[in-house]
């Protein structure tokens, strides 16, 4: 690592919001020198507990992340917070007056936010995101939240590396659950019923009830159901003592913990394996000539990577 | 390609349809030989026009991709429909009575409808999706139709890999176009603004415009913007004859068809590559051993998986 990772750590160790913020920035555009520092921050980590937040486009996620980071501090709770849903406010993402919308903005100034755009997150999204945890985590806050849109599969992947997960649902949605039934539902330890003034809102905790049945594993733990009205601050004293409370329940040793791991070990060789090979087709201009083979009907996309994955197959024959 | 694959093969080439969905499920679930099917069928592909149909949950996408493809079977072209969206009726993943929804369904019965499940696509959501609409390609489809939801970043990727796109919005989905906007802008080619009798259709569309001119490129070709209601079949003929008007001028041996081959190599690479290492992992207990050390405090993701790649990284660096 050279002196200019060595300083950014110390200074983030000792507390600087701008290293903390440089330091991501650095790791997410995956500048050399990057591995070292985060093999140099993991023993820092696993303080943290990290919360997803997720729901469908429209739920109200921003303003219940806030409400429920404002909870937190006044708790005496240290927040970071990570919008990966690129048309949250936090993401800047914001046309048509979001921003607006965001309440209480005031309690959330000693949270660190950091929004990731979902393009040109070098290492993943899921990675990315994993690893900007792990940095908050060293950095000392007690409590990382992932709002993330709950309907994208990688976006489902994020929240799924997470303690604890919320799924926020509304009325009036047309579809109601529709949006975020796939593959959130097994994954989802408190439902949240947000704008639950809204007309049909028992509905949409009848359909969430009807659908938990249909799934129903009479070992597992059965989320909760809980109602909010975000905007005026309703039920989130309740959400946060529920998810305080759940969070305590909740063992992180175990076989989940572990197929974490594996998934991010996996994640990790992947991209930069893939590294090495764009960074070697660049170099010899391989890629071209690859693409022009199969434009003048010489070759195939199949035949190629089959040719170029070869020599790799080999070698871990050998092995 | 041992005689089960070369029965599947000759039998769909032979315009089999349950042969053509074996041979989907076989290429999906990466059996082997996968590859050299695909090799096969590779110069047969190229004659079938992809047509990416996404947009948000709840904004009749399915309705709007079973009426367009009603029209092009009426005008006579063989049609094929790959369900990205995990909610989509079409992927069995309704409910709450979205099979009711379907209208017209008595006209799809020559049309090859293959959902995808988001999980469990060996290859990744992409990657599958390309081999799927390159076998419906081979098999002799005039068009394909791609519908995904338009949120999740992995979704996205999916119909950058189309001839044309189409982006649906709704009026009354409270945030109007906030959930569509991020990444899709700029691949739309036509935006069809669906449930136009709702009100607030007018300003659905106005706030397109107002989107294209803040984002707008002056050379480059202006996306379309469409009005339909899919229930009532009303817009969808004038929607296919632009489609079909607007294909004909787009040419696909530009450098955007070279990025998509790049892109397209790379992903098939990648996965090669990852499921060498997964085998190699699995054979030797190699993950395992990996997965305890890092549980045990003696190691971390980042150290184990630079050891793991430098052998990979020093192959590529003698050549």
């Amino acid at each position: 690592m050279d002196s200019k990772w060595r300083q950014l750590m110390t200074d983030m160790k000792s507390g600087s919001v701008p290293a903390l913020s440089r330091l991501i920035t650095r790791v997410e555009s995956r500048e050399p020198g990057w591995m070292e520092a985060m093999q140099e921050i993991f023993p820092d980590t696993g303080k943290a507990r990290l919360i997803g937040i997720t729901g469908s486009p429209g739920a109200g996620k921003s303003t219940l992340t806030s409400q429920v980071a404002c909870i937190l501090v006044e708790q005496g709770f240290t927040v970071g917070i990570i919008a990966v849903d690129p048309s949250s406010p936090f993401s800047g993402g914001a046309l048509l007056g979001d921003r607006i919308r965001m309440r209480d903005v005031s309690c959330l100034e000693g949270v660190f936010v950091r929004s990731m755009a979902t393009r040109g997150a070098l290492g993943g999204l899921n990675q990315s995101a994993r690893d900007v945890a792990k940095i908050m985590d060293a950095f000392g806050k007690d409590f990382v939240l992932i709002e993330t849109v709950g309907v994208g599969q990688d976006e489902i992947e994020v929240v799924k590396t997470v303690d604890l997960v919320l799924v926020i649902c509304v009325p009036g949605q047309g579809d109601g659950i529709q949006a975020i039934k796939a593959g959130v539902l097994e994954i989802a330890n408190i439902f949240v019923v947000n704008k639950a003034d809204r007309e049909g809102a028992d509905q949409v905790v009848l359909d969430i009830e009807t659908m938990l049945e249909l799934g129903s594993d009479s070992d597992a733990l059965k989320p909760l159901i809980i109602k909010t009205i975000a905007t005026r601050g309703e039920g989130i004293s309740f959400l946060v003592d529920q998810t305080l409370d759940l969070l305590k329940t909740l063992d992180r040793k175990d076989a989940w913990q572990k197929n974490r791991i594996q998934e991010e070990l996996i994640g990790l060789v992947e991209k930069e394996i893939v590294g090495l090979i764009k960074k070697h087709w660049n170099e010899t201009g391989g890629l071209d000539r690859a693409v022009n083979q199969i434009l003048d009907g010489e070759s195939d996309p199949y035949s190629i990577a089959q040719k170029v994955t070869a020599p790799v197959a080999g070698f871990f024959k050998q092995k």
